[in-house]
């Protein structure tokens, strides 16, 4: 699935991703039309599907963050379901941003209903159906292997948290751990489980989650794992930016895709618009983007 | 809400949660109405109902995996909200696996919906409304500390991962992180974080996840943090009996509640029943559990 991306990227000259965490404070009032958890996953589908119209022919790919969807129970799930599927009818790759994790049997799981199938007394069915997602590398190796089987049985990829945007991440991910940090430890498992995936671009279906907003770990992962592509959040509101994700590019223009999700999905209150024109403000915000990533491709 | 668990251990005389991890193929046909993911969902509820009734008055708290319940999707979910309250309507405690994380805006999305109220247009919905759910570290205390807020508010605990069942947990946890262990700073961390959470029995809302299956772990962690209570998965299937958890319990037999999954509600199989008398099984795998269990306290 990684050449897919890549080639996804290149046709619309493009290396970003719109994350799509609809933070139900962005939402316009007019698209809740009853105040029920019903209501608030129908507005966030139909946010969503604005804000997809919109971007569809800027941007290779949405990042669905599913904590945005969950937290309105079966409703929301439905609603991001949806939302990849929509997303998929207009041809965008698509990112689950999930960050599940569990021990292997459990994994296979969330593997199955993410990107394999599931089985139903005899009968398979495919329900997220995300193109990627995205992996917590807590509980070690064999729970991330889990999700390898289904990567090449289904064509799908996963990208596993190493370096994380936020502040905090510095506590356990930054801990010395013989020699190197743990981070770098996370990246070199995955670099080993990537080997047997590596497609025609040079780059494996096990991607690594590292943060715009560091710099240095994203130069020096980029010189140690050249096979390993970059999932990059935190450009635009978390402080990222072209210069400080620039290192995750190689020589051939290649190696990583840059999420930004607040910036364009709420772009409006940036532009001091009206919330009813979200999906304007959001295109704008894209175009912005491309055009600030442009220099990096 | 650490001390109504320990009081509710105290008056079923049973440190021992079962958990609901129905792995598809534990549950009997007979439950499967329909090939569907709908009927997935809705015989996994039964399933559930029938273990529940059946383990009701032994132990003091179930604990589903929500892996097994969002493979399939939306009615998945549902099925997974209507365990939770099924539970709580037999007066247990309900502790979600869930495993979540993320950064602190989009982890307060998670804790909203599981441990707190969403907000639709100014109006106030309980969704998940779990007593506990399990969190996993990688991101950093910033990310934890986004549960705090609701464990406050609500009455609520949750169980951060520390040393995971699992044999490839050494791979990172065991990592040398600064003259420990990353395991234990993490646990240095929730300490930390959980001291002005601390009941009356001496132990914070905020707990451990410890399996079963890392005897010396579970003694050593258990004498350099005496107000972290330890949820133990890993007992039965997995390797963990009472010798292997007994130093989880202090001088006054708390400290511990001790998890079986496949031990309880696939209990039928070990016991050569029939499938349709899963629940009768589960009822006399649950007896034997606080049997074994009962040495400790």
């Amino acid at each position: 699935m990684i050449d897919q991306l890549i080639e996804k990227i290149q046709a619309k000259n493009n290396p970003s991703v719109v994350g799509l965490d609809p933070d139900f404070s962005f939402i316009p009032e007019s698209l809740l039309e009853e105040k029920s958890i019903e209501g608030a996953a129908n507005a966030i589908l139909n946010f969503n599907k604005g804000i997809i119209d919109a971007v569809a022919d800027i941007v290779p790919a949405v990042k669905p963050q599913i904590a945005m969807y969950e937290q309105f129970g079966a409703p929301g799930i439905e609603a991001y379901i949806k939302t990849c599927a929509y997303a998929k009818s207009k041809e965008l790759i698509v990112i689950g941003d999930v960050k599940r994790s569990d021990v292997a049997a459990t994994a296979r799981a969330y593997s199955n209903g993410h990107l394999g199938r599931v089985n139903v007394g005899g009968e398979e069915f495919s329900v997220f159906n995300e193109d990627f997602i995205t992996v917590n590398p807590y509980l070690g190796t064999d729970s991330i292997s889990a999700f390898l089987e289904n990567c090449k049985k289904y064509n799908k990829g996963i990208f596993v948290l190493v370096k994380t945007s936020n502040p905090g991440s510095i506590i356990f991910q930054d801990a010395e751990a013989g020699g190197v940090k743990l981070f770098q430890k996370v990246a070199w498992a995955i670099d080993d489980m990537g080997e047997e995936l590596i497609g025609k671009y040079g780059f494996s279906d096990i991607g690594a989650v590292v943060g715009a907003t560091h710099k240095n770990s994203i130069e020096v992962l980029r010189n140690v794992f050249p096979n390993v592509f970059f999932l990059i959040p935190g450009y635009g509101a978390q402080g990222g930016n072209a210069e400080t994700v620039a290192a995750a590019f190689n020589s051939e223009k290649l190696g990583a895709i840059v999420n930004s999700s607040r910036g364009i999905i709420s772009a409006y209150k940036k532009y001091n618009m009206d919330a009813k024109d979200f999906a304007e403000a959001a295109r704008k915000a894209a175009q912005e983007m491309k055009e600030d990533l442009s220099k990096l491709i």
